[in-house]
């Protein structure tokens, strides 16, 4: 079993969510924003400024901002499943711009569902 | 040592973080709202809606929405105490009927406190 | 590869950011506010009368709160950089005083970037 941490944009959560759904990768959970990938600083007060066009922090952040607000998907997968969902993330987030996000695959030692107390894959 | 990722309901979450420091487990991390188990797609400002009860929102969910807003609390225990954070946890989270939660093991090679620079199991 | 994950004090956020990037640790990403380290129960809305300073709320936090809103920075780096990583992370946030935070080292076994489909140590 792993964790496929997908840091992906914040507009493509949907479609990839729908995509793996289609695939029949279920198991996943979606966090707030995230900041991601910062090369350079980050700042929330700038981001803020940033986003409602202040003039301030937009030179602050430069014509190209380095800080990305991004939204993180974990996954929980079968082992047999780990190819299926990096491509199926690939192939929906995928453009040719640099931002397009990262994927990142942990092993999982066991997984438990609450409700019934089963464990292992079947209840992925 | 592991990292035990809990997903559980967000009304929950002090009732399982005061067991698990009942049985003597502390090191644990509580993130903000999550939406956890998405089967189908999700959508922020639906969620929003359908919180504040507006009829399109509810429309638009369905009678069972399957996109539950939960939290994630990370927990990092030695070895011999995973067992008693996921009884713990399944105990106190357990009910009848679904979406009572997820728990995940993660292998964890090593722990630091960043205020001694001790690392390993002590410091858990 | 690892996964390096840091909980630590939000106003050291940017601090640590700066000096990871200036050692050439770069792929990182920074979560919204967490609450770490409860030896205690927390509750949101307490939480939230302590910051506007209500009494009733700081009657119940006490006089040290053991309840810290953090943040969390994810940060994957390839195996010959986990010690630089955790040495920077230490000097930026170690302080006489407790809660500094806390540093977990995660195995990782693959990362991808989506842009490229390029995977491995390459991206990070």
């Amino acid at each position: 079993m792993k964790i496929i941490m997908a840091i992906i944009k914040i507009d493509k959560m949907n479609e990839t969510k729908r995509a793996l759904t289609e695939a029949g990768i279920t198991s996943m959970t979606a966090t707030g924003k995230v900041f991601g990938r910062g090369k350079g600083l980050w700042d929330a007060k700038v981001m803020e400024g940033a986003k409602m066009d202040m003039p301030e922090a937009l030179t602050h952040l430069g014509k190209e901002p380095r800080l990305r607000p991004q939204r993180v998907l974990n996954i929980a997968v079968s082992d047999h499943n780990v190819q299926l969902t990096i491509d199926t993330i690939i192939e929906v987030n995928q453009t040719p711009a640099p931002g397009d996000g990262k994927i990142f695959v942990l092993p999982l030692d066991d997984a438990f569902q609450v409700r019934t107390g089963d464990a292992g894959t079947t209840i992925l």
